[in-house]
């Protein structure tokens, strides 16, 4: 089973992540961009925000990434029968390079299925919340350490609405692989929505 | 205009760009995968012969490569109108990734426009010799220095056979773009050969 977690930046997605992988046995943990000694090696560069990245290099980077990490990583362990689940997957690259950067869909997903051989999520948790508050969030945090995604968060507010916006549009499209969690309020009261999204729709905590 | 070099790896590509470059001009010299500071991070990763590269993440590598290279260093050069000599360029792609690894050639083009926006070289010279001469050339050279393309290298000749044929193959499908030049004997005997296909084909040396 392949469980990916998606959201606007500080809306507590890789907090959730870990706290349900704690009560999953045989639980993997993966996170894009990144997730093997190569992709890091392309995570460093993607997240380099002194860069003068292009938009489109950006994509491809990403791209590489991600294969890399399911050829190495998920795929060898769905393979044994292990719970994927990845912090960020393909959905991203829509949301943020599509509705965000605004480049066609079209040629997003004919790339997400080139670079993941059109492996697709069984479930995906989106954490919703207004990006004020997650953008908050997130600089709140990185006051302390030097943030993963710094380069994302510089964007203004504009971006992150269209990035939230996306994701609401990818939910309605695919109301069987999504579910929208309510991503405000405390982590525990998150949790507890996380648990019952996961319980009425897989086996995983039965 | 736009000049390509392309070959396998002992063709003597780079040594006759260089020599063409000190005939121009306004002659603006790049390479590929590199020719900006961060495409030469990406560089770093694609050619560290210890890494574990899938084939598709490396496809994606380059293609990132590219569009940072088209960007930053070949559409502005172009615009103020120099004279572009560039070392491999996305006829590279078809040849090793197409049909030395056996990647679909209509998915390579369809990359290649998109990180290009369809940028097409007015002319390519394309090396040609026997594989083994080639590769006997690039492994004394690389005795002294590690190098550049130490992964391709490492491939066995039946790959840089299907490189060599995959050459000749763009070269019959679009005769006004490439000239088919023999890549064997002397530095000065190539180079004149270079300058009479260059004499025939443009005003440049005039």
């Amino acid at each position: 089973m392949f469980l990916t977690f998606e959201g606007i930046e500080g809306s507590g997605k890789s907090t959730q992540l870990r706290r349900l992988a704690e009560r999953i046995p045989n639980a993997v943990i993966t996170k894009e961009p990144g997730g093997t000694p190569l992709a890091d090696r392309i995570r460093a560069i993607l997240l380099d925000s002194s860069s003068q990245l292009d938009p489109n290099a950006e994509l491809f980077l990403f791209a590489a990434s991600r294969r890399q990490n399911v050829i190495e990583v998920i795929k060898p362990a769905l393979a044994r029968g292990a719970v994927v689940l990845c912090d960020r997957f393909t959905d991203s690259t829509l949301a943020y390079q599509g509705f965000g950067r605004l480049i066609n869909l079209d040629q997003l997903r004919t790339l997400n299925a080139w670079a993941t051989d059109s492996l697709t999520p069984d479930l995906t948790l989106i954490f919703d919340l207004p990006e004020e508050v997650g953008l908050n969030r997130a600089r709140s945090r990185n006051a302390e350490a030097v943030s993963d995604e710094g380069r994302f968060e510089a964007e203004d507010l504009r971006f992150h609405r269209r990035v939230r916006e996306g994701y609401r549009t990818l939910a309605v499209s695919e109301p069987n692989r999504f579910a929208v969690i309510d991503g405000e309020g405390e982590v525990d009261e998150v949790f507890a929505r996380v648990v019952a999204e996961v319980t009425k729709r897989t086996e995983l905590l039965r």
